[in-house]
């Protein structure tokens, strides 16, 4: 049971000088010997082994937290926060403390809020934010500072960060956004400027690696809920009625996989790293014509991102792209709910049959983030803040099996956290819901 | 200050004989004078009278509530319940008060649900229910009972009424439901049965006249709410955010309304009973156009009914009919969504815009009833039984000023009720919302 | 049917000018005909009556609304809002809605907010209020301008009300707050200062006459409902398992009624109208002892002010007021909870008991208004603007069977909303819950 | 970096004979190579290390899951299923998911639900369930099947599973019942008989150790959020308003703590773990005084164990000892609320000071578990499931960083999680409420 252990480099400004951290005189706080982290606390991203194995390759993150040591002087902080792409839960907790973290624990008292994401660096007034301006943001959903997608313009952002003399930048956002926050932070590497850059993934859909969780993911489940709910009513009311509800989830069927998981009403989960099919035998159809037989109604959730390739588009839609440069998906509901009523229409033309679609897209992500979130976006956020103090750049701040560490963020931005179809969180659902192994079923079937 | 007072005679069974109420024999009760609600207490319709008019014309109702004479023997009683139509919030309170007041209140045995609508009555087979069975039913949306639109074939349903000799039948539904409720209580009375008949408006569009308001109403308002916020949410996250939310309420615009009153976060309420146009002086996109100036967002509300015959429908969608019968609705959210975007795109191509648009309506209609509409459920459905057992038979039981009273079903079959454009409450809302008056406005442009 | 109808006459200011409404030159108003109410617009309170009755005297009130003329010039207007005694939901909806409608409709610049109660007028300076300044308040529970009890020094008062120069007074508080402000508004009048008063009655209990219920009223019974599902569940899960809630209510019993009402999980609702008694037959302990063994458990829903006399008290406890000068209360809650576990040790010592008491007080006062009180609190206080700056003064707005009205002030104050235990509604509680009539059992019993 | 794993040994049953697993035979299943859990795979408890320390113990535990082989012909087994202690959320949860997975993945048709806690073994009628009757229990608070402190006595319970012929015993209860669980297991081990038994701690508080987290926990910290928020309201709302929540934990601070960093609200939080003291330099009184002069109000956060032995206490209450032996806390609540206006009327006689104290305890654990939390029991209950079935007995199925683990029953008896004061979590708290270290304070001021 040996191995080597790879503990990951953060990369840290070189031109600024080392300081005493100003926590250590706050009459409150009496640091005592555990308070700081110091760079030997590293944390192991592996956690399970197979005792069969002779050896085994480790990954290790340094912990976050605040340093004995910060690299700024507090009065010549000038900093900059960002939000880019959909809501989330949560941002506006993750603005507010890092506000509230760099006013009262380290005295900054210069910090900016950038409108409507990246492009609101060149294009727009920064927005100064202190304590009072957002006391109550974290009670509020969506983005106080407003946000956009696109907007990416590399000399530009960059362009503006020194000419508004930016030394922290704060970005709050998705993958796309995360990609860019790379950029900026070679480019400002490039042109050696002394500015720390750290990247707050922001993704409901929790699809970033490496971290336990993205913030927002269980307010998301939790209001998942409710549609789910609303659905199941609706078809247990109806004869032989189907609920049917899209879940976040373009890539990545996290949300769909946790909110069928949370409720014992959904019958069958379809997730973007799951093939399935409807027409024959251990196909969709046939499972649904027997609960539908069995129990009278079927719940079904599907994320954004599933069957995608099932559905007929035209020429233009399938050239079309987001903001993002994201290829636009089509609707994965509405297009469920037109084969289900043509199936039964087909099958049983004299029997009643109703299809509810629930998309409750917009009323989840605009929520502020529940209890779980609020406290984890305020340790993100200060993880934040006690990373760049330190002098550390280019990295992500994030849970790992609990504990928060410093994560480089290329590595983040690299990494993408798929359903792994064939581990055991996977396992649950369908010993949960009791759906078929489309793919197994598929194979049988073919022979 | 004089006039005549026309009060509304109740249709009762004539072959039934009188007996003791036995809620005189319950220990418990110990019923006192007032208990009892005699033929002389009678609900006044009218309230409010110009002092400059000389005389009135005054409609009174027999008050709801326990008779001292009832006209079943308990024991004989046979009881069916049914829910017609979409869900609303309170069906199951409603179910559950009929079976407990009844198995409680007057010792009746024998209760039983018809499943699926009117169509249960031939098609199903009745279900047997006790205060067991339904306990819980209040905490639960939708109908336990099942529900489904059309299914009216009168002769069936009275053939079958006959047959199972059920003597009491409560239907709960919408004013399709109420319109069949009144054909089977006149082949009732042709037929000379002794049969009570009793109709439960269910409509959480509020579209039913004389009682003060239908139950699942405030439910819906309380509701609609979240969707408003959270539209209101991702307007104000956005660079000229719109946020569009379309509200049930087919040919009235009540839920739309009390929405808008009830939110502070409404810039534009539109509903069926009010004309509107988008373009030119004093239009809609004039409006927007200013809101999103000063504010840089605006939330829309659309009752679903409103704009009907601005969208653009072929042939196909010009005949289509809905399984009761009704006028296909298009979609005023989707056609809005993209008239919006039409809009914005030839006026401002290169500006940043937005629309969200949430469609709550399942995620509304089929939560549990709130306090207040579990209250009333249970009051109206105490009334009908009250009233049934008096012997009265084609009646609504419902508040009028806040007093329960007996309505003819006709004379409730009848009336709808919709926003009056020119009285206080649609000037509230414009008072609140500070929108145009689409109809001054269009005389003005026009001249 | 005939009588006489008492038209109430409504205070006015006689020393100020008529000028035209501002609201008829809002370009997006367009008054129609209909639109301003007039003198001879009046409400009925009075809305059933008995057949057999041959006279009946009616009261008639002036309706509430906008009128044609007004008798401030709005750039003269210097309007205070205070908020006295407890919590309510709503308080921050009607400031914001003062504000908001001042500001909007009539033009107002000049609005103050006065902290802390009645004592704010001399101890403290006003704020002063814009739109902007109460964006969000009516999503806030409690009151941003704070409150306490006591502190009314009427010269002080009206002195302060002079020195500051407003004109317009409006005094949100509860019955004690309501008699205050008949002080001041006489005061006034003797002065001969052109003041206008209004108040606004603020009882989460319900508890002020005339008007059809105050706001607040019904987000309490909301709210009350997770108490008693609470002690539902606390008591089911226990073996003779008792839930204990304690709900506002210091001389009626509106919130416990309506919340015994609404929930069907209680089995007993106590009241301050209502005499009980604890021991022998027909007393509250025979009825548990029944229930649980019935059902194994009970949920008692009891009112602050019931079984007040029934407490044992000491002499200092005898002499004890509150700020307001009210009678301190003893907690019916913990005394209930220590009787009922004496008489179960005395009776079934080696049986198992549990008692869970819940006292919800502060978690449903403290609440934002739900969307029925957002609806009422802003119609409401836009009655108030309307009718002060149509020169009323003295005069308390509200809905009389659903439409507002405008009542002397006086007559507010003098009259207590009770529930009556010979009417109909306790008569709908008793068969709801099937309690005992404590009253007529213990007559039964002295016999 | 080197060092020996410790991986822990499962008890399991060693005269039942190996069976093929049934799941193999489920058409929906097709288990895939990688879909059961071998010997082999562990889970490592410790991931966090010094990069300075030369070696290190770690800790293993076997993975949970279904295994390839079952010792349980599913016909032959009867289990039971049995509650104790006081209320948590998710408990209904655990339940319904043993007895639906039970039946549904292995078959098993005997399964009994023991009334009443412990006592109900030997004192009551086990209750036969199956998934209809277990159907909606995951969306009610408490336990359908009962539950009571004490009752233990083993020879009763060890009798009365023999004599029902219960071969696999769940037990769903806090750490005493996790302590009678051991006993329950080395007993039946003593007499030689074929039973596995499982723990589920059931601990609201969150005080067990090895495991992540305690079910329902994540609920509470949520619903508290109500009470801090009411708590905050009524404290603005006052003039030197205090806001006073007494939070659920006995010995160790986790819902106080997390509740804590949750909101944003609260400005001091005392938990069972740390020492501090009222009087005098860096006391809380000087804290609050602080605050109060800043801010005008303060909000209090005080776990129900802390500040015990500063409580004055009667001989009797010295002796106090609940049904199951643990001593009686005062109410740290009532003291508080006492010792703060005696601290404020002594200070300053002459100023408003206003404390609101809110125990939302009962209120807090009889909800329904939220999403995370019925998610997370679903798992627990299907991983004992898997154990048991397998073959292993005296364990606790739990997640260790993320995943779940077989750890021994009697590890988990003995292991306590409490906070610990001198890591960052604390540290955190500190830092984002910036409240005095007292301990250090302490000593500084003794010096």
């Amino acid at each position: 049971m040996t191995g080597a252990t790879s503990i990951r480099k953060l990369p840290s400004l070189s031109g600024l000088h080392h300081r005493r951290n100003p926590l250590e005189d706050n009459p409150f706080f009496h640091p005592s010997d555990g308070f700081y982290i110091t760079t030997s606390d590293v944390i192991l991203a592996q956690v399970a082994y197979d005792l069969s194995a002779q050896s085994q390759s480790r990954v290790a993150y340094h912990r976050a937290g605040p340093r004995r040591e910060i690299m700024y002087e507090p009065s010549a902080v000038k900093a900059a926060i960002v939000t880019c792409g959909g809501l989330c839960p949560g941002m506006n907790t993750v603005i507010r403390e890092l506000v509230v973290g760099l006013w009262e624990l380290y005295g900054v008292r210069e910090i900016y809020g950038i409108p409507a994401g990246y492009r609101g660096f060149y294009s727009m007034e920064a927005v100064k934010l202190d304590p009072k301006a957002v006391h109550d943001w974290h009670k509020k959903g969506g983005t106080v500072l407003a946000t956009s997608r696109g907007g990416f313009h590399l000399h530009n952002i960059v362009d503006a960060i020194q000419l508004n003399g930016f030394n922290q930048v704060y970005i709050i956002g998705g993958d796309g956004t995360m990609r860019g926050a790379v950029e900026i932070f070679k480019e400002i590497t490039l042109r050696k400027l002394e500015v720390g850059i750290t990247g707050i993934p922001k993704t409901v859909d929790n699809d970033v690696g490496i971290i336990d969780r993205s913030f927002g993911f269980q307010t998301a489940v939790e209001m998942a809920q409710q549609a789910i709910s609303a659905a199941h009513v609706e078809a247990e009311s109806a004869v032989n009625g189907i609920g049917l509800v899209k879940l976040m989830g373009r890539s990545t069927g996290h949300i769909a996989l946790h909110a069928t998981l949370s409720s014992r009403d959904v019958d069958c989960c379809l997730i973007p790293e799951m093939d399935f099919y409807l027409e024959g035998k251990g196909g969709l159809f046939e499972f649904l014509e027997k609960r539908l037989k069995e129990r009278g109604h079927a719940v079904l959730v599907v994320a954004e991102g599933a069957g995608q390739e099932m559905i007929p588009r035209n020429e233009s839609q399938k050239q079309e792209r987001d903001e993002s440069g994201n290829p636009v998906f089509l609707d994965v509901g509405v297009w469920f709910k037109s084969v289900l009523k043509d199936w039964w229409g087909r099958e049983h033309p004299d029997e009643l049959f109703t299809v509810k679609y629930i998309d409750p897209t917009y009323m989840i992500r605009a929520v502020p983030a529940n209890a779980t979130d609020n406290l984890y976006c305020t340790l993100l956020a200060h993880s934040a803040i006690h990373g760049v103090m330190a002098g550390y750049t280019g990295f992500v701040p994030g849970p790992i099996n609990g504990n928060y560490a410093y994560i480089p963020l290329e590595e983040v931005a690299l990494t993408k956290n798929k359903v792994n179809m064939s581990d055991h969180k996977w396992a649950w659902v369908r010993s949960v819901t009791n759906q078929p192994d489309f793919e197994t079923n598929f194979k049988g079937q073919s022979l």
